[in-house]
């Protein structure tokens, strides 16, 4: 059978595909940090000349910022997915460097509990998990001489640092990335060994105000007493967006769009070995505080939030300063779900708070802040049980469909702008550590991962 | 009669006495900026001789700051008090300078609607102030040949900046310093023309706590929903210190100590020309905002507050930033009144808070920040009512005893350190500018606050 082909190759070159990730992981490809354009630049020459290794019809597309890497291999066939797989080749700053054990551009194999990991800034976040496909892919071509579909490849050079290009390349070259569904791998995995599809991300909504209280900054002596004070208006603007007893947000309407989680994926979500425990007491919690009615797991995957980022206004340096502020001011994010509409939402709160302002306070907005909707990924198209089979195959373990609390906003894009269906499959761990000292990946996802994918290729398109 | 002859001269004197005080205000002495400390030397100096030409034994006295002024004159004698005279001569920063009409050091007479003022840096606050006391000696002296008491004249020059050698200075020299009666003329009249005694201050409790929900700073997409955001519990907790019924602060025995003013007092508070539409109006009120069952004046300098100077937390920077921050942060004063004791009131505070702090919520306490009590003028002394007589005669409209809102820190240490009360007794007009671009001091406030403390210096010497 040829798909065991595919995997005894894999199997037989794991050391050289280690070999060419490490290659891959030296060069220090900082999207943020301008001192590091050039080498931004050789990572994406070396995936162009990687992918050119395998055939595949590759270009370096120059952007005002970093280039793009695209790809084409393949020919559209009757009743075979065209799959668009995306990742990036930038990675995140490496400060404080003198955290790092290993120098994070050398990147070595290293011994641990858990197994031998690749020790480098990158490793998982997101050369090795994009590596993974790129591997699946040279195996198929090395034992069938070709892949099994068409496939675009599109790696961006941005994403650690806000992905300005993006947008704006995709709308220009949307005919070119059109595809059937999108392939992103980057990722966790629910938890250590459970193979993982995300589909179900969450949207969001962002809004800032500032509450004006008198026109000038006052002297709390002076006026003390009779003046409105816009940070004490603020806590109470602020707290009147909760209600205490059940942990929901009290804005009228917020909730519209939201839908309770179907029984059987809760039902995944109970043993798909998330544990509660240790995801809250790792950052000092005993407990969940967001909705009571509701598991951990359902408040961070499936339910809405209203976020205060940040709130300031007065004196924050050094002793006291007995002023009454003339302004202060307020960040919120909302997480969003199903089909909560972030426009209508955003008038809601709105609403919230300029119904709520005691006389003499003023209200602005922040008109430049966007929102998206959630991604759902239409989990009842055969692709996705085909994966979650595939994954399950390798890994000896139920493929759970999970949620994810963040936002993954390449996804959106991709809904967006080319009205493509994404499939998320990542390997990665919760201790990997990206964008923080030590990054790691293990040989065990960096290993399954590229079996996945062959799988995966397999299953989507019945070739095996 | 004598006191006529001690006005007669004042009057004939007032080309003379503006000159010196126009000298004086020509010495850029900004005590906070360490360019000036030369000049601020200078001031000293200027004092120093000009007390010296009035026959008072006066000298420089070094601080690790600014030096002071201290000057003796007269004996004590039976049945006629000693009087320690207060004022200070630096002066603030004058930035920005573009806003200055004129010159900051380079003071003039100008006409306005109000009738002339002298404008320039010091001119209100305090070098005019305190020259109205030293013009009045003047004009005794010259035509008595002796003051009618025992004066002891207590310059500071850092004032503006901190007062950061006074208690040590008055601590080390608390014997000569002693005297019967403070005099300090360093504040505003209650409205244009009307007289006014100071005899009420507000005093101060400073804090400053920290709420620390997660350990660490948080994604908002990864735990968004199960995280407790201190900011929200901060709001939470700020707001709980409110009734907003009524306006009061809700905290548990906030208001032990604090008493009612008494209908005399109420019914001169009522008559003394505040123009409450003005005062609110000015900074953007249309309504007085504390508590509903006082006025706006008893608001102000009778009841006691809780304000909010600072609260920060999150990301404050431009665009948005998906976190929840680890900490959030809040720095309060309250104006303290009657006999509300600092340190007790701390506790009931800190209290407040760690009774109604959430599971897994943190608070630490900056322990650095001190209290004073309120200090509040005895004036059943018979100084006082001779005073206010002295005031009504010059001004032709009745004196009255006001609060104010703020702390006048020196007043308090005079009480603290040398057991000494003190009067206070200004004649500024709240449009003088101080502290700002442009400030001015009326010629009548300074014609007139000669002539004033003449009569003052009459009465209670009753020596006229």
């Amino acid at each position: 059978m040829s798909l065991d082909a595919v995997l005894a190759r894999i199997d037989a070159d794991l050391p050289k595909a280690t070999d060419r990730l490490m290659e891959f992981l030296r060069i220090p490809s900082i999207s943020t940090d301008p001192a590091y354009k050039a080498d931004c630049d050789t990572a994406a020459d070396w995936l162009v000349a990687d992918l050119k290794s395998l055939g595949i019809e590759a270009e370096k597309r120059p952007t005002p910022g970093h280039p793009m890497v695209v790809g084409h291999v393949g020919e559209a066939a009757e009743g075979v997915p065209h799959l668009l797989f995306y990742g990036h080749y930038d990675v995140q700053p490496v400060d404080p460097l003198t955290l790092w054990k290993t120098p994070p551009f050398e990147p070595q194999i290293e011994d641990t509990p858990n197994g031998p990991v690749i020790r480098g800034r990158g490793s998982s976040d997101d050369k090795g998990q994009l590596m993974t496909f790129v591997e699946a892919c040279r195996a198929w071509k090395e034992i069938h001489g070709s892949l099994p579909c068409r496939i675009t490849f599109f790696f961006e050079g941005e994403e650690e640092s806000g992905s300005p290009s993006l947008i704006p390349f995709m709308q220009e070259n949307a005919a070119e990335l059109k595809a059937d569904l999108a392939l992103i791998c980057d990722t966790s995995m629910v938890s250590r060994g459970v193979p993982s599809i995300a589909s179900q991300l969450r949207g969001m909504l962002k809004d800032e105000f500032t509450i004006t209280g008198p026109r000038i900054d006052l002297h709390s002596g002076h006026y003390g007493g009779p003046a409105l004070n816009p940070l004490r208006e603020l806590s109470r603007l602020v707290t009147s967006f909760y209600d205490e007893e059940t942990g929901r947000v009290a804005v009228e309407g917020f909730y519209e769009g939201v839908h309770e989680v179907p029984e059987d994926q809760l039902r995944q979500w109970k043993t798909c070995g998330f544990d509660e425990e240790e995801y809250l007491s790792s950052v000092g919690f005993t407990e969940p505080h967001g909705e009571k009615a509701y598991s951990t797991l359902e408040q961070q995957w499936a339910r809405p939030t209203l976020e205060i980022n940040g709130l300031w206004g007065g004196y924050n340096g050094a002793g006291s300063k007995t002023v009454i502020p003339s302004e202060a001011h307020c960040k919120i994010t909302c997480r969003l779900v199903g089909d909560m509409d972030p426009d209508a939402l955003r008038l809601k709160i709105r609403k919230h708070v300029e119904d709520r302002l005691s006389t003499d306070a003023k209200v602005t907005w922040d008109n430049d802040l966007e929102g998206s909707r959630a991604p759902v990924m239409d989990i009842t198209r055969p692709e996705f049980e085909a994966a979650r089979g595939a994954l399950s195959d390798e890994w000896e373990r139920e493929a759970v469909f999970t949620g994810m609390g963040g936002s993954i906003p390449i996804a959106g894009f991709f809904k967006k702008i080319l009205d493509l269906d994404s499939m998320l499959i990542g390997f990665a761990n919760d201790d990997d550590a990206i964008h923080s000292p030590n990054e790691k990946y293990d040989v065990k996802s960096f290993h399954k991962g590229i079996r996945s994918w062959a799988r995966v290729l397999a299953a989507l398109t019945k070739a095996a």
